[in-house]
């Protein structure tokens, strides 16, 4: 029952802009690339598929506020907190760090649906199974001063 | 002195990952589109450089809520609303329509600075000529009910 | 039965990298975008869901000389031919031309494959009506020399 | 003085499309970042900066073919053989496995540049130190039979 996570990514030339750091869109990436391999160390399928049905956790919201820029070859840190589990949802506060000092500061809902043949939506309650896997982190935890 | 713009895309092959809508990532890089496409209206660069020096809009902040996937060959409106201006920023909150009904609801903050030799930001403070190009919108123009 | 087809694109920000010019990998997106409006004007999906299959034109190859950059707000025409239709296959020739100058000379070749339930592909014979949506183009219209 | 050079890559959920597979783009991706990978080893920057002067190693061409299909969280070797190094220029050969499977052969040919202040690039004959870090390695190393 992990309330937090880390992964080191490294800045890829692909990555920047022409203004000569990353592209703000990629710190979203960044933060998908965690809670995947989260969910691989929970052993919890990000996406599966059954005959006629998808299940998978779509976004409902995506924050990021921009602190410090990073640049090609930067190695950073990607820390996931889970901030609250929901009925349907699990939030999660990101903190994205280069030499401990804070670059980035992102939040995450995600929803678990499933989805039928005709690519219909639908919200899903978590499993007991699921939602004991993910264990709530203290404000004080991933709260920037 | 707009306070709105609009461009329209479609939903690109290369947008969509393997749920079958496209990525979350992606509304970032439309909403970015809108505003460049905004600036390019207002004979506005969102980048510069002049011997030494870098002047461009970085963003601060950035955000989406997600109301309906979007698909491959979706079309969809993309309309920005002037937020706020600050001292140093922007403020824009994106609407993001298909068939009129809303798909996802953005908002971004960008700084004006300026880069120096040695890669170092500095905020700086809006020029009247470039503050006086944007207009306020009027947040009944904007605010979803 | 058309053998050409072209769409015009803008550089965008996001599509630059810390070089000052559009990353080498994006010329393919483009490419598959111009294959994209091609489809859509012969009434042919380039993938299509139906219960326990999927149809689609995965690539074979694909490859891109670069002979000129191209920046941020560069506007240029993407020029598809169609250079040869196969049992099982089309293959395109792409010009990517900014003010005629020729920036990118691509070529692509796209496999017709049904994948069934366990994700196995398949490559599918054209069917006649498929086929004869494709007229080759002559040589002397995409040789470059 | 190496000649080949070798990283694990792990297929992203953003790097995948509708199709359920990686996007053909994101191979080119792959190859950049093995390349930045063994430039680093070699403590060769892929580009610098100096006052009026970038200088860099932009694409001259790229061709991929796919012969399977990667997925998501799919673990795969990228690996870079030195082919050939001419007077401004080196070509490498890439071959992607997964599982010792061949997924897909690349290759890419980057040409030595500077570019002045007024963006006009001019291709740069490899200095002797730089020229020595790169082995061409045999053919029998990289052919595939």
């Amino acid at each position: 029952m992990p309330s937090e996570f880390t992964i080191t990514r490294q800045g890829e030339f692909h990555e920047t802009d022409m203004s000569g750091i990353m592209h703000f869109s990629n710190f979203f990436k960044w933060m998908e690339s965690c809670e995947v391999a989260f969910y691989r160390t929970l052993n919890l399928p990000l996406i599966s598929f059954t005959p006629g049905q998808v299940a998978g956790w779509p976004r409902v919201s995506a924050s990021c506020q921009y602190l410090a820029p990073l640049r090609f070859n930067d190695v950073a840190e990607v820390k996931l907190y889970v901030k609250a589990v929901g009925v349907h949802s699990v939030t999660y506060v990101f903190q994205i760090r280069k030499e401990k000092k804070l670059a980035a500061l992102g939040e995450m809902k995600a929803v678990c649906v499933t989805v039928d043949d005709r690519g219909e939506m639908a919200a899903q309650p978590l499993a007991p199974a699921i939602r004991e896997l993910f264990q709530v982190a203290s404000e004080s935890a991933w709260m920037v001063p």
